[in-house]
């Protein structure tokens, strides 16, 4: 089963066909999940979640009932605890529903240090199993996150770069099939390669190391401000 | 001398008050420096910045006529390089220029590879020594970088929130005098402590650490969206 979250970071930073994606899940009997604010933000854009996980303490009293009547399954979180929201939810979302993958929308821009708990946490040993099937997507970003070994990178239609973010120790990483390939490159910090581009006769390149955990975004340019018109 | 650079992320995570942050550093005869495009995007400020650096070929050639005609100073970089543009411009604001301190505008969102590239050139050993000298700045965040030691972390004006966030191998970190205290945490993978908040009574609190550097991130909630109408 597959499944799409909706965080709590800006609009301003969701990706213009959010509803479409948001439908796509629905249609194949998906998983829908509000962390916190974003189970509010969902009901807003017209759809109700299937999960909502969070405190829910920067909710007003008629915004948390109107998630209350709506929301199947509901998970309180305990504040000033351990796991975050996201956390907390990917492990419902993995070990209750056994989602095969999960698009989470809200992960990025805003609050930057809340940006790097969520792309941090795929190092955290119980999270980083998860990490393959996770992926970020905001307006100008996806990010999908590998594992060592050997991963074929598929160009997604409209991105036009790519970066390669080795975020742990990484050894032996080469990209092959690349505007710019990249031979046994180690790192013992973190580091992001970007601005690499797909060849344009291939929509895929290769990419393989021994050790660590690399995020792979695939971005574009943005012509026009959000202007919040959803589709 | 004190320093404010540019760069390319889009202005909807500019600070609102840019203008003024501008203004305040050409009337301490600091450095105004545009990174790239950002040196277009300082002249329909209306600012002419004193250094400008880039391969400047995502400029029309009008563009960067008047850039040409108007900047004294003008470093250009050789595309596909080894040092991206921002890490040049920090060799010569602090080399040739001897800045003791430098706020970069432009360096967070938009596409997030960028972003993550500037955010870990800063673990670099040849630009680790800059570190504690750099703030990047947004909408929403302040970022400020620190070496091992103690440290005295001030609140700043308007910002409510603050995340601690070791981005290498760090250890023995404290934090004393906020609200979540931490005693003597050790991390091998980058993490981020996040939602953090000064005590009421306090302005500052008291950061240490043994090995590493960590990011402090200032941040805020906004309640109206980006509306371009920088002061």
């Amino acid at each position: 089963m597959k499944g799409l979250a909706l965080l709590g970071a800006p609009k301003a930073q969701w990706p213009c066909d959010i509803k479409k994606q948001i439908v796509a899940v629905q249609q194949m009997a998906g998983l829908l999940i509000g962390v916190d604010r974003g189970s509010l933000l969902l009901e807003e854009l017209g759809f109700v979640p299937d999960l909502a996980v969070g405190d829910f303490d920067s909710l007003q009293k008629f915004e948390l009932a109107k998630i209350q009547k709506n929301v199947a399954d509901i998970r309180y979180s305990v504040p000033e605890k351990d796991l975050t929201d996201t956390e907390l939810m990917l492990r419902y979302a993995f070990e209750n529903y056994h989602l095969d993958h999960l698009t989470a929308i809200g992960a990025t821009g805003g609050r930057l240090d809340h940006f790097l708990t969520n792309l941090f946490m795929l190092l955290k040993p119980e999270f980083n199993g998860y990490a393959e099937k996770i992926e970020f997507l905001d307006l100008q970003n996806s990010f999908e996150f590998y594992n060592s070994g050997t991963h074929i990178i598929r160009k997604k239609k409209d991105y036009t770069y790519f970066g390669v973010v080795p975020l742990n120790v990484v050894q032996d990483l080469s990209i092959v099939g690349a505007k710019y390939d990249l031979q046994s490159y180690s790192t013992k910090i973190p580091v992001s390669l970007s601005s690499n581009e797909f060849l344009s006769e291939k929509d895929y390149f290769k990419l393989s190391f021994t050790t660590g955990t690399v995020a792979v975004i695939q971005s574009k340019d943005v012509d026009r401000y959000q202007n919040f018109d959803f589709r």
